[in-house]
């Protein structure tokens, strides 16, 4: 890709471009943090107003059973499934990933205690996205016997730290700083050969890159649909569980959702057989109905077909920064082997802060993570390689001229 | 009220008539179910559009910051806050009534835990909503430490119940089946004397009668959007501490809403120093957003005036019910004595199920609860007095003719 004609030529052979327009997006925005924020499905503000008017507003109670809301957890992770290879019944939609990983923690912790006693360690990466290891810790402190939580520093030592006192090794499939992707089948298969229980998080890798859980023989994994899925703002996360652990696995959140006869209303809890026993209370339903926008556009296409333009759009990305930025501060954190890459590509810069937000200022939207990491995401369902080309044509501008020095782009605020 | 006419009358002087038009209503529905689900504010379709289409289809992710939706779950819970008697900073919205529960029970295990180990006995009521006792005993099962929940059958028994082994009183302020309203402040100083914490459940009295958390010195409370709130279906849930057990309390869902600086992605969990500490995931913005229409609603009078006019309806509705369908095997089940009822009236009959669904299939939604009880909840805000003489009307044509035995009305399916 040499010249802005390049990438239109690019985008018009692109198999994917109709997808575009199945979103709205703001014309004056390039928007490279759909890893963060996935965008506005065309189909979801409808979907929100029928939720609202007709099963909130006209059907009132009834909804629960005539709109199928009570089902639509389960109905939307059925459909969410072959996104990441799972199974009809192993996957629903709810809560959040924090929530989630605490139930799936624990019930792995819990199945250990049973099979392997001696086992009390959590192994983790140091880099992995903080609400995990706070989630661990938590649990770790409630339970009180013992569990540590041990963290590597970098991916290779990742094996070696996984023995004979894991019990669970807890990944992040693809980095949310580095966007590293790890080998599920391999990093899954040494973990259990060394006794312990893998559990995958998806937040970055569900809807960005091909998932095959079952393939992989993984134990458990959690994810996000507000990110790649484009479910919306804070829409529930998802929980899967392989059907043969769901008869086994048992997690303390037991909400009144996971009941095997909820409606009977017994005052003794016994779990649903199926993956409903991942479920604890009643869920937000009209962030929960959008969910089913972003999933419907996934079914247009397949997650080949997406793998392929990210990898193209994030290999631009790079030779384009490298090229038209060299001498400008930049380096490369992301990986640049194919089979190491999730879809982001990040950089690292002195002032990356101030040089994402002279970028947003300027219409390229990206975002910025602790320390001096500049982000910026790949959803080919809506980027195109012009906005690729665009983009590193702003960054440019910003770091040649120092635009990022003006005092507007220094003070610090919360960023998501 | 002894005729149509004297309703129509009631509803001419009633303060609260002109709140009605807040609320989008279906003309051929006397909906009496507000208890379950509250109905649609008129406000709530726009707010959600503008979410949807502003926040997030315009301003995308920068919205976590410039439209404020990272604070959304406290601002919203300062605005909840004046009608449950809780100060600014003390509650917060988020997650769900089971997910709170689970947050506010364990951090108060661990608090006795430091004061008073040999306290470890849960105390409830066997009536309790099914998912407060649900979560209990996944916390005791997780923690495996001896813990036991001890139901009483009675509410007479709850005092004898709470003694010096007791942990913790779990109490629910207004009984969902029954409408029985507890003494809150008297539970309380008669937990707290026996060294017990006091944690009350306001799922049916938020919004629905007045409540003193902090004037009864209760030590936690959880509660529901969805219901009196009239946030939407499934709206998150909300959580209040009181500010003397803020620093204390330690809960284990610590996710990352929780941290005391959630951006600086820290590898170590810390706390914020206040109710931002029983937070953990993202939360579903759309659903939570439309929260602040039913809250908005409430602002315009006052927990009083709701009082006067639910005892109003609910004296007329058992009044008119025990005089029309005299002889038709309805049994009161709600205490008659007004300090001792919520905001809904329950009648037991022998076929409540069939009853109830021939009640819906003629427009008066009430709700059925196992086992035989017809409910019927009287939210002030949108029911009239016509509405309450028109049900009884229709009740009565029922129950006279046997409608509710044609076969349509006897196969069960959920009803929530």
């Amino acid at each position: 890709m040499n010249s802005r004609e390049d990438a239109l030529a690019l985008d018009r052979d692109d198999p994917l471009a109709a997808l575009r327009g199945r979103f709205l997006l703001p014309d004056d925005t390039i928007y490279l943090d759909g890893n963060s924020l996935g965008a506005r499905p065309a189909a979801a503000a409808a979907r929100a107003q029928a939720v609202i008017a007709d099963e909130w507003g006209r059907d009132l109670i009834r909804s629960w059973n005539t709109a199928g809301w009570f089902a639509l957890p389960r109905r939307l992770g059925d459909r969410l499934a072959p996104l990441i290879g799972a199974a009809s019944g192993e996957v629903t939609i709810t809560d959040t990933i924090s929530v989630n990983l605490f139930k799936l923690l624990s019930a792995m912790l819990r199945e250990q205690a049973k099979r392997a006693p001696e086992r009390r360690v959590i192994v983790s990466e140091r880099s992995n996205f903080p609400t995990d290891l706070y989630i661990a810790q938590g649990l770790i402190a409630q339970l009180d016997r013992g569990y540590t939580l041990r963290l590597v520093d970098d991916p290779a030592e990742l094996e070696a730290a996984i023995d004979a006192q894991t019990a669970v090794a807890m990944i992040t499939h693809v980095n949310y700083r580095t966007g590293y992707l790890h080998d599920m089948p391999a990093v899954t298969r040494h973990a259990q050969q060394a006794g312990a229980l893998m559990l995958w998080d998806l937040a970055h890798s569900a809807g960005a890159v091909p998932v095959d859980l079952n393939g992989a023989g993984a134990d458990g994994a959690v994810g996000c649909t507000y990110k790649y899925l484009n479910g919306g703002p804070g829409s529930p996360a998802f929980v899967w569980v392989p059907q043969r652990h769901l008869a086994q696995f048992e997690q303390p959140l037991s909400g009144w959702w996971g009941h095997r006869a909820p409606f009977a209303m017994e005052p003794g809890f016994a779990p649903d057989a199926g993956i409903a026993r991942f479920q604890c209370g009643t869920q937000p339903i009209v962030s929960m109905a959008m969910v089913e926008c972003g999933l419907d556009i996934f079914h247009e296409t397949d997650m080949q077909t997406i793998r392929r333009k990210s990898l193209a759009l994030s290999d631009a990305f790079i030779a384009l920064v490298e090229r038209r930025c060299a001498g400008l501060d930049l380096t490369l954190v992301t990986p640049r082997e194919h089979a190491r890459r999730g879809s982001q590509v990040s950089f690292e810069h002195p002032h990356g802060y101030e040089v994402m937000r002279a970028l947003i200022a300027r219409g390229v939207i990206g975002d910025y993570r602790e320390p001096r990491i500049l982000r910026f995401g790949f959803t080919p369902l809506y980027t195109r390689y012009a906005d690729v080309w665009d983009a590193v044509e702003v960054l440019r501008e910003i770091l040649e001229t120092r635009a990022w020095q003006a005092p507007e782009f220094a003070a610090r605020t919360a960023v998501t």
